[in-house]
């Protein structure tokens, strides 16, 4: 059993680890290897202190050195669930089950809410990892739900695997292209299934599917339901305890500014305080 | 008037301006050219996200870089006290005063508790900043008091306007080195002088000097009584605000963890909050 799982590879979750790491507990990192499409898609930054003007891709090949320097290994996943466990917590992230003391949220906003059919379907069709899953769905024909531009490369690696892809783009200009990708004109209205997944309704049609794969960010009520959310924010103290004993929040997921310092300062303190709770039990 | 008055040039103090900068707001950072000296002493950051393994002269060397870069200047001071203005405050640093609507609190933790009649006697022989007020001492005898072996430039610096300085320092391995310069073994107890410093009395004796310095970091509190400080710590919410409307406060003087990326972040909040109080008013 881990001291503690650390959900999400953006700043706050690196941030943690960093510090975790510091505090030599062990801890386990899930996220990408991509760390996050949202720090590398930034244009510049300017008020992160420490780094004059950089890019957001410098900032994150920064932030892979760091991580490789301090020996902190990511575990490619998305989690799709946490439950109560004896003195913890099991994280669910699609197939695989890890075991933590405390967890630290640091997902990031939700910029996509769910929709119909979704979460009763998760792990039986529906999926919102393309690195963990993808292979499960050689050969097969899947929907993709894609939220932003940077999840592009998600895609594309999906259709490395499936025979046939139905592209959902929920943004402008979407320029993913490969002979078994068809980019539907609609919106994503229900995922259907019987214990499994086998089509995705949208505005205008139906398709018979495989699977769905939901590429966004995942909201934490939704993991962990009685965690108290306000506003699409998770509830925090000043020591980034939500209202869950053992389970703590850092970064975009707890509310605005959303800025990489305060991502950075959150992490931070929710490792700490994640110290000091292992440290009190 | 300023929209906002920095107090202080650590990492907090910094995160915040950079924020101001990119929010349009005009301010003033007020502290030290040399940054922080605590910053600089740091001999390796392993956990501030983005930066790699540096040392901190490298962490100062970047930050010195990025205000540059960013056109934002110190100015040279450290605030004596806190006074109400007309939609704002005053701020006074030794003989100079300031305007401001807001003011951010970013001045670290209070090492050492004053001394007997150190706040009765502020601005009339007892100083806190060398840089501010050395030139006052030209050819008179003075008294500094030394807390940490990072502000021995300090007391070098007055060391060339006053004629004699006698020196209490207040850690181990004291290196200050001038024909001026006589070391005191023992602790000051006293500052005495009725409306103008006239002595400083110390275990073992008393010594008449013209004026004190007191090279440290201020407590919040004395600069502005009515802020509530629990612990020693400025007590805050989660944007940073102080009980006081219109003052909020970041870094190591809101509490533990001491750490640059909580700083870098609650500085980063606090300017947010600042931004979002002068929009409101």
């Amino acid at each position: 059993m881990y001291d503690c799982i650390i959900l999400g590879t953006g700043v706050a979750g690196i941030s943690a680890a960093l510090t975790l790491k510091a505090l030599k507990r062990n801890f386990l990192l899930v996220g990408s290897r991509e760390l996050s499409a949202k720090v590398a898609s930034a244009e510049k930054i300017k008020n992160y202190p420490g780094l004059p003007s950089l890019s957001g891709r410098e900032f994150k090949a920064a932030l892979s050195k760091q991580l490789e320097e301090e020996n902190i290994e990511v575990t490619e996943g998305r989690a799709t669930g946490i439950y109560d466990a004896d003195g913890g917590f099991f994280v669910a992230c699609g197939q695989d089950m890890y075991e933590g003391k405390t967890i630290i949220l640091s997902t990031g906003v939700e910029t996509v809410k769910p929709i119909e059919g979704e979460k009763e379907l998760v792990g039986r069709g529906v999926s919102y990892c393309a690195t963990c899953d993808g292979f499960l769905y050689k050969g097969k024909t899947i929907a993709v739900v894609c939220a932003a531009k940077e999840e592009e490369h998600e895609v594309e690696l999906l259709a490395k695997y499936a025979s046939k892809v139905y592209l959902f783009a929920l943004y402008k200009n979407c320029s993913v292209k490969g002979k078994n990708i068809q980019k539907i004109v609609g919106i994503p209205k229900r995922i259907k299934g019987e214990g499994k997944v086998s089509a995705v309704e949208y505005q205008g049609g139906e398709i018979a599917v495989d699977g769905v794969f939901m590429l966004k960010d995942a909201a934490c009520d939704s993991l962990y339901p009685a965690l108290k959310v306000e506003g699409g924010s998770v509830e925090v103290g000043r020591d980034m305890a939500t209202n869950v004993a053992g389970i703590f929040a850092a970064g975009d997921c707890t509310g605005r500014p959303y800025q990489y310092a305060k991502a950075a300062g959150e992490g931070n303190i929710a490792a700490h305080s994640v110290n000091a709770y292992l440290n009190k039990k």
